[in-house]
């Protein structure tokens, strides 16, 4: 049994990665950061990552804890650990946590943000950071249309084919929308979220938005548990993990 | 002699390109919007550029001309360029204007603006967007020190080598300062710059953060004229045209 259980706090632009988790045939996050520790510590090291982020998606906060024997304090592995990495990650902190924590299941709630350049001409600087989506957004409807995604539901109908968990109530503390400029942002809490299930809130919400449903559909869309009622999975590339809370 | 002048305002990044000017052996910001305009257009087109931005530097507003025939109008235009060209360059606006028009000659002002990430820790989503400098910055000194290149002044000491233009004397109206959570903005309006004027103001400031000199120093630095005085020369990575004023 290792001595230490440490966590791994990290940033990433997912734009080049298959996501997180380790996959055949993919270079995903997970295994680039397992390259560059198992360099670090000569050990064999498994990464307990806090959630399945798909392919394109970023991070502005992600957390994943790893068992070691290592003796090297965590300011020296901060640095260390960031030598090893290419520029699109980044190890942010890393602190020692009690044996049994684990980066997934003690995590209370998550924090995703979806960014939306709403404007006409694309954003060059945001190509890979943010869906661009030239329609106007009535900002009024798409916050009403949000506040019906609050609290405890069975989102089955937000979860994409290929999802196998049984259980699909989520609960979600609170979706804020701002707009700065031209970009909109939505933040959305909660304390589990499925397969695909923002990108798909957000593809409801714009779905709203074009008027092809009204924002008290979205009570019927959920209890219907299909998700053919659903809008569209919105791009990758707009969604961040933005905070973890344990 | 052509028929129309049109003037087109793009954004950039310039992290693929060498620049904004054709040059041989090298792909710039110029030669591939020459080539998607001579594409529509089917005519031999000369871009008069407003600014020789260098390899590596951005542009959140650059303007160009050029020279035509054609009739088709604006709003056609800037959709078809921007459906010919690559992802980081984007046409926002395009105008006709009177035959003596020049995007150089023209400018009355121009802007630019140089980011700084200033955290110990490195920013994965602004790793070609912003200079990383890691080191404490004391605002009030590096404001002090902006303060002595307002006015007009003959700055050959600022700029590098290989700068043949005899007439050294430009024009700085104001230099502002911001600091917004990590990421520090300096920004300069003038009525032109010399070759890396900016990027070798931005590192003398920066000597001056860190000690080497006093902010009052740089009156002499000025005064001396002489470019082994001054601090380096910052990265491109961090600079951006940011307005051209006409």
């Amino acid at each position: 049994m290792s001595k230490r259980n440490i966590l791994f706090k990290i940033s990433y632009v997912g734009t080049n990665y298959h996501g997180f988790a380790s996959q055949k045939n993919s270079v995903t996050v997970s295994d680039v950061i397992k390259r560059s520790l198992e360099s670090i510590l000569h050990e064999d090291i498994y990464i307990y990552g806090c959630s399945r982020t798909d392919s394109k998606v970023h991070a502005n906060e992600y957390y994943f804890n790893i068992y070691t024997d290592t003796t090297i304090n965590c300011d020296k592995l901060i640095k260390a650990t960031n030598s090893f990495l290419p520029n699109d990650i980044v190890v942010l902190d890393c602190k020692d946590m009690d044996m049994d924590f684990h980066a997934r299941f003690s995590a209370k709630y998550k924090q995703y943000i979806y960014k939306i350049w709403n404007s006409n001409i694309r954003n060059p600087f945001l190509e890979n950071l943010a869906y661009h989506y030239p329609y106007k957004i009535n900002i009024d409807i798409i916050k009403d249309a949000s506040k019906y995604f609050v609290g405890e539901h069975d989102f089955k109908a937000f979860s994409n084919k290929g999802n196998k968990i049984e259980n699909t109530v989520r609960k979600i503390n609170d979706i804020y929308i701002e707009k700065s400029g031209e970009l909109l942002t939505i933040s959305l809490t909660g304390n589990g979220f499925l397969y695909n299930m923002v990108r798909i809130i957000v593809g409801t919400i714009l779905k709203v938005n074009k008027g092809d449903i009204l924002p008290c559909d979205i009570k019927k869309i959920i209890e219907s548990k299909d998700r053919k009622n659903a809008g569209k999975t919105a791009p990758a590339k707009g969604l961040y993990l933005n905070k973890v809370f344990y």
